[in-house]
């Protein structure tokens, strides 16, 4: 496919506009969900929206939409413009940028395509622990416990900054829409080791997650002889290596199990752990290796300490199962990817997005992108601007495909 | 041994001035190294030595003396006053009150005991990596390398704490003491055990401290694979494990080995960790056993990051020696314990002291004295009052022998 260079230039300058905003001093960006970083996001989002003449719209949970229709049956193009700490550039934005490109290609070709495009809030569990807080809430689907009490990093309840911000946790449920599309960076290395220009996503893992709390007796290091010890940080050393072998056995159905957060007090050198918290993230496509991850976790976790004394909470944050997109669009996708030359596969997802909580409600799919080396989650994270027109354009073919019918 | 009314009540007042001071919720106390804290205690310190009709002196690391004297031959009195984070009231205090007890009956029974007793700065290693600050610097005997680079747990070098508070890292070395004492609880379960009153002891296990820096690759905790990750806290897992295994190995020398600090990057859920640091704090009294454990513990770093694809930096931050106590002190004060009729046993002590900063430069002994169940460094450490009393009796018989001579 051809390339318009004023495409690039306009996705450049989108890119361009989102850059300096959370910028760290490791070159990457922090832009926690419900932080004031995101919030500029948002504003400069608007901006742009604005910027094509379209309105903009921000519902009860300060998710952000700009629209060129107040019709039902509207299509949602959406992603997310949070990072995790020390993230990168393209994870979440590149969706965005998308949006806004399909948006103002339907606007330049008098094409009349209903549209909406949506940032949500919070898509990363980087603050609360917790994912997909924005699209969740609205689509009624993923929240459907109350999550007022989880903390942000910062020490503050999702209740008490709610409240601060006129926001509700519990909505009404978003309606009107007639599709939801994503275009995400595939934050793996398939697509490059692959050489091809896009992925059509078909399953997306589910994210099954625990924070344990383990508790032994702080001594002091130097006095306390070996066999006297109750040290909670060993234990947490087991369930690591633990979650390890787990991931690797399950690794020939493309699961993954990751130990990414742990929390050791007092965190001193002459004294003996006393408390450790771990947070496990287990991952999959196949609930049936997810259930066998769970419940060897547990395992893991009583085994180890029974063993050495020590007491435990295992307490589950979230649990979502895998979940599909429509195969009507992956196919509509697909043809658009085939006509404009560009080229494609169908794979899964090993990330969340937003576009699970919408696959429940309406018609949904993913595009993917390649990223260098598969990098994400890192200040290293890079996808090429042109991987981003492409992956727009398909959606734009499609839904162009969908409005001639 | 029949305990004077009077003398537990003056001891249980001591223990009382200091109570409140640092107390945190957890019920214990944090009273750093260096900090307004300790600041707060050597102040209460300096109040109680003029209620003795004592002089107050400061030296030139912020070490606080109270003294009966200002000439040569003095028999110094002390141990610090600091405590590790959420630590107990006894470890450190306990020494100090001991010697206002021992300075208080010399005065009161009109014996001339040319005393100093003295509080040590910074002596646990909780707030920059490195114990014996106070005393190591004044005997110029463990600090011969500089230290001003190390950072408190507040990101503030040593170097520029002095520099605020008008001190030197280059001290005059102290002079004109005669000999060391120092009471301290066990912070072990040996007294308790053997129903022993105070303990003599022989030699101070030599403690050698590393930090470990290792870096892998923060990538997407749910899209990559197993098989392609370099998880920089797996190998901080097996490090800590292998740290467990070698002091395993090397109880029967009476060593010890333990991670105490674990810090993980970027810390959270969806992120596998792609930098950790690691504080290890081996000890022994027996120096082949300690040579075997650093060279083991170099060889499970090495192993685990090579096998995983994780750079790593090894630095060793302080190796002290065991160190031995003069032998004519401890027989003196074991017949002093006799002569008391205060049940005494040799032993080594598995923790460090301020009297291994003095042991090179003059005669010095340390009595311990149990505490319950041996726990230290926690909110629950507890020792008698008239344990501190027994102790410090013990100090205050030899001291009197020795003037009689």
């Amino acid at each position: 496919m051809e390339r318009r260079i004023e495409d690039v230039q306009y996705c450049e300058r989108l890119f361009q506009s989102f850059y300096d905003i959370g910028s760290t001093s490791q070159g990457g960006v922090t832009r926690l969900g419900y932080s004031e970083t995101e919030d500029t996001m948002h504003e400069v989002f608007k901006g742009l929206g604005r910027e094509l003449g379209a309105s903009v719209i921000t519902d009860e949970v300060g998710n952000t939409y700009v629209t060129n229709t107040d019709e039902d049956g509207y299509t949602l193009i959406g992603s997310h413009l949070d990072s995790v700490i020390e993230g990168g550039r393209y994870d979440g934005v590149a969706g965005v940028m998308a949006g806004l490109m399909v948006m103002r290609w339907a606007k330049e070709d008098g094409i009349r395509i209903p549209l909406r495009v949506g940032a949500f809030r919070c898509e990363e569990s980087s603050n609360f622990g917790c994912c997909t807080i924005g699209s969740g809430l609205i689509t009624h689907e993923v929240y459907k416990q109350d999550i007022g009490h989880l903390m942000s990093k910062d020490g503050e309840s999702l209740e008490s900054i709610f409240e601060h911000r006129g926001l509700t946790l519990h909505p009404k449920k978003i309606s009107g829409l007639r599709r939801y599309l994503e275009l995400h960076i595939e934050q793996g290395k398939v697509l490059e080791e692959c050489k091809t220009q896009v992925g059509i996503v078909g399953t997306i893992a589910g994210p099954v997650r625990y924070r344990v709390y383990l508790r032994g007796m702080a001594e002091h290091s130097g006095a306390t002889p070996m066999d006297m010890r109750s040290d909670a940080l060993c234990a947490a050393a087991e369930i690591i290596l633990e979650m390890e072998k787990i991931g690797k056995w399950e690794s020939a159905y493309e699961s993954v199990a990751t130990v990414g957060v742990v929390q050791n007090h007092p965190n001193v050198l002459n004294v003996i752990p006393g408390r450790v918290e771990l947070g496990v993230d287990m991952r999959g496509i196949d609930q049936d290796s997810l259930d066998r991850m769970e419940r060897a976790f547990k395992a893991a976790v009583r085994e180890s300490c029974k063993k050495r004394g020590v007491e435990y909470v295992a307490e589950k944050i979230n649990s979502i199962p895998p979940i599909s997109m429509s195969e009507s669009v992956e196919d509509g996708l697909e043809q658009a990817a085939k006509r404009l030359g560009i080229s494609s596969r169908r794979m899964p997802s090993g990330a969340g997005h937003d576009a699970m909580s919408f696959a429940e409600i309406c018609d949904s799919g993913m595009v993917f992108i390649p990223c260098r080396g598969g990098v994400s989650h890192n200040p290293s994270e890079h996808a090429e601007i042109t991987s981003i027109c492409d992956g727009a354009r398909v959606m734009y073919e499609y839904l162009k495909g969908e409005t001639a019918k």
